[in-house]
């Protein structure tokens, strides 16, 4: 077997994300050693009791120490706290990342905490699911998904270019951004939907108790898919609303602009305007699909289809 | 083997629905003759090619002649239609039943065209996928899912029990209620969710051009689960918008409300208020997969979790 990528590996925070790093390198032999560190002592005990780490340390600066590479897997408003625990312990030419949804404001949050003889490379794997926590993760979940590297202008190849091996290594594809530009496409394909999926589970949520639960009955109608996103970890997503405000509030204002022409046309009975708009989103799903990004499995695949006569 | 609940069965209109009827019928035996009809003759040919008829009929009147049962799966907008071609065919006791999602205007449509000694049953079967056409269905589509019967107050019990038979018969479990009150619990659980979905993805088409390659791109971060009800078929929920416009529009005002108070704690960094919203809606998404109408499986279970160490 040839050397692991990174020698030692320092994940920060063992939740959904953290772990599956933690699962991925161990699995594909990325890094020699695996430390893993969360704040919470319940969180350390279950990650011995699963295995996933080679080392469990009781503070992010211990697993820091002598690691070539230390990824900080926590809410968006932690990163600086994390940040200004491990820099002073961090050994000349390490790197150190993380995997926030939101990259302009860890940037600013994270870097001045780094000494000059790290460097600080940002990063966001655009993964998950709806479960959070160190049972939840999986050694495949950046499989085919994307991880988008958000280096700053001073960075220095050679680090961004390990950090880029690292996830190729547990299976992600690779694309850079600038951060600001990260967070504009973030907050449509991802900040945005979340919020609204949010909002409408909350709308049924506020409505009198007997419909509450008509909804939650014959939620396959549609709305069941909208729980799936808003069953999200609420710390995180706190985060990502705090911390990517503006673009977040630019794409949501253009989402209740194009909400309010689709209400009028409802309102006066323009069935043409419906009809071309709800034609025109079908292409979007088919490009998801051949992209690879999506199964065309109907209905996510959710069952299995047994009808034999359609065969 | 026990003669079938239904004589003879015609379904109007061979699309997901119709032709998932048929095929359910004919693999549970629940009618002694499966006959189909479709406007469109390149329908009828795959049908016949399909085989999940037992005849396929040219016309509707031609399908609905000595039936038992006669369902319409056509658009809200074409149920007039559809009743005022097969209603002076319908034979003394048959039942003219259909599977819109709005009710109201349905009955509307469909009731000044039966004749008195047949019974109008209109239904609901709260299942689909997002795709359309003959090759669509599949027998089990109604498994285990909900088929809401909304008969009118002069209703004939044998009539109502009838209908309901023969969906308990296709799997589903049915619920009665009337035909307002259902069209208020689906603009929450269906239509308004669908319009959303159908916005956001509009959103996301609307943008520069780059940024719309980059959203399909970078979809699994949450878009990329509205565009599946965002690909549904475009002429049925047109009609479902322009016949059940003042519940849609009574509920789309909810959620309107619900999401500017969201836009106002982003705005103002109310942290507080985010995260308790966010926490409250993971307990509708429990309720649903408690009820079994959703699989727990993290991401819709779309793919295999093949780690190792997570056992």
């Amino acid at each position: 077997m040839s050397a692991p990528l990174v020698g030692r590996l320092a994940v920060i925070g063992a939740g959904l994300i953290g772990s599956s790093i933690a699962r991925a390198a161990r699995e594909k032999g990325l890094a020699g050693t695996v430390v893993v560190a969360d704040r919470d002592p319940a969180v350390r005990a279950r990650v011995r009791e699963l295995g996933f780490a080679d080392v469990v340390a009781d503070t992010a600066a211990d697993a820091a120490r002598d690691a070539d590479i230390v990824i900080a897997c926590v809410p968006v408003g932690a990163s600086g706290a994390v940040a200004a625990e491990v820099g002073p312990a961090l050994k000349p030419g390490a790197i150190l990342s993380d995997v926030g949804s939101v990259k302009a404001a860890v940037v600013e949050m994270m870097a001045p905490h780094v000494p000059a003889h790290a460097q600080l490379v940002p990063a966001h794997p655009v993964a998950g699911t709806e479960f959070s926590g160190p049972d939840a993760g999986f050694a495949s979940l950046f499989e085919n998904r994307w991880c988008i590297v958000t280096p700053t202008a001073d960075a220095d190849p050679q680090a961004v270019a390990a950090l880029e091996a690292l996830w190729r290594g547990m299976g992600a594809n690779v694309e850079t951004m600038s951060p600001q530009h990260h967070d504009l496409v973030l907050a449509i394909t991802s900040h945005v939907p979340h919020l609204i999926a949010y909002n409408i589970v909350g709308t049924a949520e506020h409505l009198e108790h007997t419909l509450t639960s008509e909804v939650i009955k014959f939620s396959a109608g549609g709305f069941r898919d909208f729980t799936r996103i808003a069953a999200s970890d609420p710390t995180m997503w706190r985060d990502v609303f705090l911390y990517n405000r503006e673009a977040v509030l630019e794409m949501l204002g253009r989402f209740t602009e194009d909400l309010s022409a689709l209400q009028r046309a409802i309102r006066y009975g323009d069935g043409d305007a419906l009809f071309e708009h709800f034609t025109r989103t079908r292409a979007i799903r088919r490009s998801i699909i051949e992209q690879g990004q999506e199964t065309a499995a109907p209905d996510f695949g959710r069952r299995v289809i047994k009808d034999g006569a359609a065969g």
